[in-house]
């Protein structure tokens, strides 16, 4: 028998054989191999629709160019409610303009193109039975051609009302067969907070299971953005001594449009900016350069881990963690689109600056600035890392050298789009690094002279570009054919997200945005900036938002005032002002004592009320003596003191954190001994009258803070109970009406040997116990608060302006009124 | 009688009478009053030297032209040991040489300047009997003119040997007579450290009261450094809030020469740049920048407390706090001045950067960035303040405009002189706030196009120049006649700045500078940055400093080496890779433990050695569960825990300030109870115990860090002392046979209850008694160290790269050496 086979050295035949059956079966199995990649279909729901013409049709071709010929086979089913006649003309049309990369020649491309028409076909679906038709074709043209089902994609590109039904239907009659995948894509919005997105997401999970759902978050498809992680990771060396709090000095997520709502305000007046743009498409990028990098950055698992680590050192939002804007435009095309009466204005904001902080060491006290706007004067999309200049150069500024200069800025850009440059973008400032990009994907920019990004030239960056510029639809439709988990939305991350934001959107509801013209006409108009955890705009505008008869009190039309109450000096002011007051006194109380005695023995209530004058205290006070201070609590709950609703704990998120008490100065009062709260035999009061007499000469404390409760309470020191009230006792543990009912206390003797003592009380409700307690005499049974009497001190009441608080408020600015809701003082 | 007097109304004559005679007594009285201001003599010692040429003639005669004819008389007596008649000669020369400022007429110049030459004389002055003789002459002279005496100025401008001759001389013959002042002007350097300085301000002391001395630094007579206060008071609205950590990013201070020390290398190689600019003219500047505001700036003694009490907020340098250069024609010079042998290298600093930061509330983590140094490209000196950017600008920024955008930089400069203004200036940017300034002194700059200071153009600033611009001597040649103190450099203030400077000065001895070349040539060798509170050259320069045979061993060269030590895991490696891998190794127990349990429980030993593992885990371990960690101690000395020798105060100031660790979880050992230090009946030990048990689960700490002493001590067990090596107790007192000798520590049983232990041996010191213990069996009793065999857990020895400390290390490079000493790990 001749062999086939070419002989090599000396082998014998029946090797040879042995060797083309083997080499024959190898060859059959590979051919099956490709063949037994199976069938895909993909349905695209609404695909007739806005975004299915934009991108989805494209992005399905250029999955098909991608991937034809790689042991797959397809079909494409575009589904709608429209008729069967529309819907075919509108495809037929949508598939027409379907383009190519640019290194395929035309004739080819319209060879392609052909076979994907051919592929794909239009169909109405409606009512289950359209449903269970679908299924049956797929199955029926499966079983025709003989192939391997693959797989199902149903692309969700519909209003969320329709989510659910076709949910329902997908699951209980579309479903793949055994050994094959089921994939359905999901478009935002996910809800409209934290409520609904969970409801969405338990509906949805009764039908999918979490690895069958991609949500969908088209900037994670933006070559800038996904370039995020893997950037981090290829350059981990040049980034791991700088990607913190030491070195950045600010992260920039900035998204600005120059298009306005319009003819889209029926969804966007539901929505926001906010909701449009920060929560789903800033927030992932915030995490994306904020958690920490995983070992491996192409486990979606591990990725999803240290994204939600991240979430959750995320510091809550407050009202003034925003600023808002509207342009002028948008209530009148609101009124027009919307049919709404010409009185009508819109609250939407239409512009958002958030500042974010994160609550971790590596990135406390560094500000993320989000933000994002319609009709602004220019369209781009970024991250900007700028690095705190540490440096300085001994050189005059002429003659200063990019590449060298560490006095120049140093920044690492993602420059998502558009803008001046006009392409995604990864700028690394020369005077950084020389980062590392995969050379495949990413070339350097050419140079544009003339053009300065960011402050500086952009020939002082190492700047690269995308070989091929991709679609951000293109690259997810890929990644979930090749179910790439990571580039999507998780229901952990998406709830995370929602936790997040739903706190600020509803404090921020009633808010008024400022409005602006639009355009380069915003000027600075928009301008905004922080400080502490506080932003505002940048130029100041007298808002009259409520407009009334006659002008409403501003805050600066109070001055402090000092009078007498149950004979002791009263001083009244503005709330702001009697807390800056109050904080001056207590700082030169506290000045005086350490010159005279070397320390300053403070004792504090706890509750809200004093958490303004601590964050006076701790942001205001620089010349406050806080390493000669101890501080003493007033009363305490019997919770451990880690408990939220622990006085201490109050003490050491708004005081201690932010100041620097040595820690054997802080005495916490001791109401968790042998793992109880409060035992009388465990002792506590007793020794924390030991502590105190051990260590304040004659008990006697340089300054006491106490509030006054409703009944007339003060310290723990309640109405018709006897502890505390007389005797020798300095410290007791009482019993209050409200939970927790445990309390430990200083006795009311011990608070009146103090040298100085005030009373500080907030909140209009208490408006009546004030003026009770103005006319009763010494009755502590009754009114515990009339029994401080400072035997040798000083008492001080702190009080409201009454003018103001007697008044009607009806007509007073939004402004004044957030002030007297907060932290009124009566 | 016709009176002199116009008649106004109907007034009797004899009104007008009583009138005029009133009018001439007053008239009278004034003239005397004029008179009686007396006679001033001053005296120039050391008239004949450059300073007195360059300034301190025309300074004086500045006096004379301020103060003529404002009753007051004077006399000038220029001394020296210069022969008379070369005497006469040179103070001839200068006077002629003598200038108007430019509002007074050629004439009426010269006539003055003839006016002074008459009242300036020179007289020879060595000798006792030559300052006998100068009293008589100015009593002469004041008897014969029939003159009130109003004051003696003498002015040391001699050099600091003189010193004390000179002064004993004024004390015993030249007072003047009673009613009237003596002022002695003392030029700097006023000692060489802290010691000398002392020396000298008691030697002084002797002669001298404190009023009586002014010590001049003439960088406190520059224009805009005298601003600074002025400035600050003036404009206390506009930066009461700006003018603290929250706002400000950085200060720099510098000056810099074109000069170097060519001519002058006797007197600049026993001072250096430190002692020559940074430790008197820039730590003045520094003072007047940083201090509290008094409330009333003109008061002498308020500015010298509030500057006395910032001296006292500095943060003390390090070694680490300097960047020194030398340029490098310097060495040649002084080779050639000083006739030293060819391989003579100086090791005189010519340049430094200094960073320095004050520890309080104001200004904590505020870099303050001092630098001077000859031979540099540009004369310039000048305080900076930059303030943090702390907006978001909406627009691109090709349309901030300069007085309105806040993201453009915001800085207000104090220009002391030279430099591309040429001129002393105040510099505020537009954006900040308009200034004010006494407009009678100062007047704003004209423009200057293309002319850009600190990064943008002059036209950005609101800029101010002295209307007439002053020499600086001649400033405070006024100040002293008019017994202004506050511009000049008190005993208290001077020792202060040495107390400051000094450890420094001594730190850096032995530092090798930077060699730079000089001029623009210096390119940006010269930049530093900082990092923490660690300065260094932006410019990396391997510098083989100590040249030896062979090359040394390096960081580098040594990786972790991995063995057995009595039958535990020994880690070896180089002392700052092993600091690195024990955080790190703790940090993963830490992630595990609050994984697995919720906490984490460490047991930390004091002293030296963890120092730099502590600063490890606060400034690179941003993963650390520090809000689930307890931290407990492994032993304590019997000192308040206040005390710079607690383990603790140790543990609070490397660890505790920096990571935020709840005041609940850390858990100091209470050796100071009832005010007693380990008193047994206070039962400190059982109480530590106690809450061990409650809060560590089954006592088995996470992780406990141990150290070894030469002794082979642990904890605080010492050799052939009972106490905590076997039975029940938890926590023991012990006696350490060195001081403190009273001690707490963990019990034997207690440690090897741990789930890990890891013990970290530093120092060369402790070879031998590693080398020892490798080789004893289980003897607690004489080698307490031996005992340690956690029964459950793991053990595991952290030790030294062997080879390398066997080695010998003579030829090893300085930078290796020195973390050998810091940090060598046995």
């Amino acid at each position: 028998m001749h062999s086939p086979l070419p002989v090599l050295g000396g082998r014998r035949p029946g090797w040879w054989k042995m060797l083309a059956v083997a080499m024959y079966m190898a060859l059959l199995a590979c051919l099956q191999a490709q063949e037994l990649q199976g069938h895909v279909s993909i349905i695209l729901l609404g695909a007739t629709g806005d975004l299915a013409k934009k991108y989805l049709w494209q992005g399905l071709f250029q999955l098909y160019l991608d991937e034809v010929g790689k042991g797959y086979s397809f079909s494409f089913h575009g589904a709608a409610l429209t008729s069967t006649k529309q819907g075919q003309e509108f495809i037929a049309k949508v598939l027409e303009s379907l383009s190519c990369p640019e290194d395929v020649a035309p004739g080819r491309c319209a060879e392609l193109r052909g076979q994907f028409q051919q592929l794909s076909q239009y169909r109405h679906l409606r009512t289950s039975e359209d449903y269970m038709a679908l299924s049956k074709d797929i199955e029926a043209q499966l079983q025709h051609r003989g192939l391997r089902e693959a797989g199902r994609i149903f692309y969700f590109s519909v209003p969320p009302f329709a989510y659910a039904d076709i949910a329902r239907n997908i699951n209980s009659s579309c479903r793949p067969g055994p050994g094959a995948w089921l994939r359905v894509v999901l478009e935002k919005p996910f809800g409209h907070d934290h409520l609904s997105a969970q409801q969405l997401a338990t509906e949805l999970g009764s039908f999918f299971q979490e690895k069958e759902m991609y949500r969908v978050d088209h900037y994670l498809g933006k070559q800038a953005v996904a370039q995020i992680l893997p950037f981090r990771d290829q350059n981990r060396k040049a980034l791991d001594g700088l990607w913190n709090r030491h070195h950045v000095e600010r992260v920039e997520i900035i998204m600005k449009e120059t298009v306005d709502a319009e003819g889209r305000t029926s969804f966007y007046e539901e929505y926001g900016v906010i909701r449009d743009v920060l929560q789903n498409h800033l927030t992932e990028v915030l995490t994306l350069v904020a958690m920490e990098l995983p070992h491996d950055v192409s486990s979606s698992e591990a990725v999803l881990r240290h994204k939600l680590q991240a979430f959750r050192a995320l510091r809550g939002l407050q009202k003034g963690s925003a600023v808002l804007g509207q342009y002028q435009a948008y209530s009148e095309q609101v009124r027009r689109e919307q049919r709404k009466p010409d009185g009508f204005h819109s609250l939407t904001p239409t512009f958002a600056g958030i500042l974010v902080h994160m609550d971790n060491l590596r990135w406390e006290g560094i500000p993320f600035l989000l933000m994002s706007g319609k009709a602004l004067d220019e369209r781009v999309g970024y991250v900007r890392i700028l690095f705190r200049n540490q440096a300085y150069c001994a050189q005059n500024e002429k003659r200063w050298v990019a590449d060298q200069s560490q006095c120049l800025p140093r920044q690492i850009i993602f420059y998502i789009g558009h803008g001046e440059l006009g392409s995604p973008a990864v700028l690394v400032s020369q005077n950084l690094f020389r980062p590392s990009l995969p050379s495949k994907s990413w070339k350097e920019v050419e140079g544009r002279p003339g053009l300065h990004l960011f402050g500086r030239p952009l020939s002082d960056y190492y700047a690269y570009s995308p070989v091929r510029e991709q679609d951000a639809y293109s690259v997810l439709i890929s990644h979930i054919f090749h179910g790439r988990k990571d580039s999507f939305i998780t229901t952990e991350n998406l709830l995370a997200s929602w936790v997040f934001w739903t706190p600020l959107l509803d404090s921020l509801a009633h808010e008024v945005p400022r409005l602006y013209p639009g355009g380069t006409e915003n000027g600075h108009l928009l301008d905004f900036e922080f400080s502490g955890t506080q932003l505002r705009f940048s130029q100041q505008q007298l808002e009259q938002l409520v407009p009334g008869p006659g002008s409403a009190p501003k805050p600066s039309d109070f001055q402090v005032l000092q009078a007498k109450y149950r004979e002791s000096p009263l001083i009244s002011a503005w709330p702001e002002e009697l807390i800056a007051k109050l904080a001056e006194d207590i700082e030169a109380t506290a000045v005086r004592a350490v010159q005279r005695f070397g320390e300053f023995h403070l004792a504090l209530s706890g509750g809200s009320s004093p958490v303004p004058l601590f964050e006076q205290l701790a942001t205001r006070h620089y010349g406050f003596p806080w390493a000669h201070t101890h501080l003493w609590l007033v009363d305490e709950r019997c919770v451990p003191l880690r408990d939220p609703e622990s006085n201490f704990q109050g003490l050491q998120a708004h005081l201690l954190q932010h100041v620097r008490v040595p820690h054997y100065n802080v005495h916490p009062m001791p109401v968790h001994l042998h793992q109880r709260l409060c035992a009388e035999e465990d002792r506590g009061a007793q020794m924390y009258a030991s502590e105190i007499s051990a260590l304040v000469t004659n008990s006697s404390f340089d300054l006491v803070l106490l509030g006054m409760g409703m009944d007339g309470h003060t310290a723990s020191l309640f109405p018709q109970s006897p502890a505390g009230l007389e005797g020798t006792q300095l410290v007791v543990l009482t019993r209050s009406p409200s939970k927790p009912h445990e309390r430990m206390s200083l006795s009311l003797p011990l608070i009146n040997r103090a040298r100085k003592v005030a009373v500080l009380v907030m909140g209009r409700m208490k408006r009546e116990i004030t003026m009770l307690v103005s006319r009763v005499g010494h009755e502590p049974k009754k009114w515990p608060i009339s029994g401080v009497l400072p035997s040798s001190g000083q008492l001080v009441w702190k009080d409201p302006v009454k003018s103001f608080c007697d008044g009607d408020t009806s007509f007073v600015g939004r402004a004044v009124m957030e002030v007297v809701q907060t932290i009124q003082v009566l």
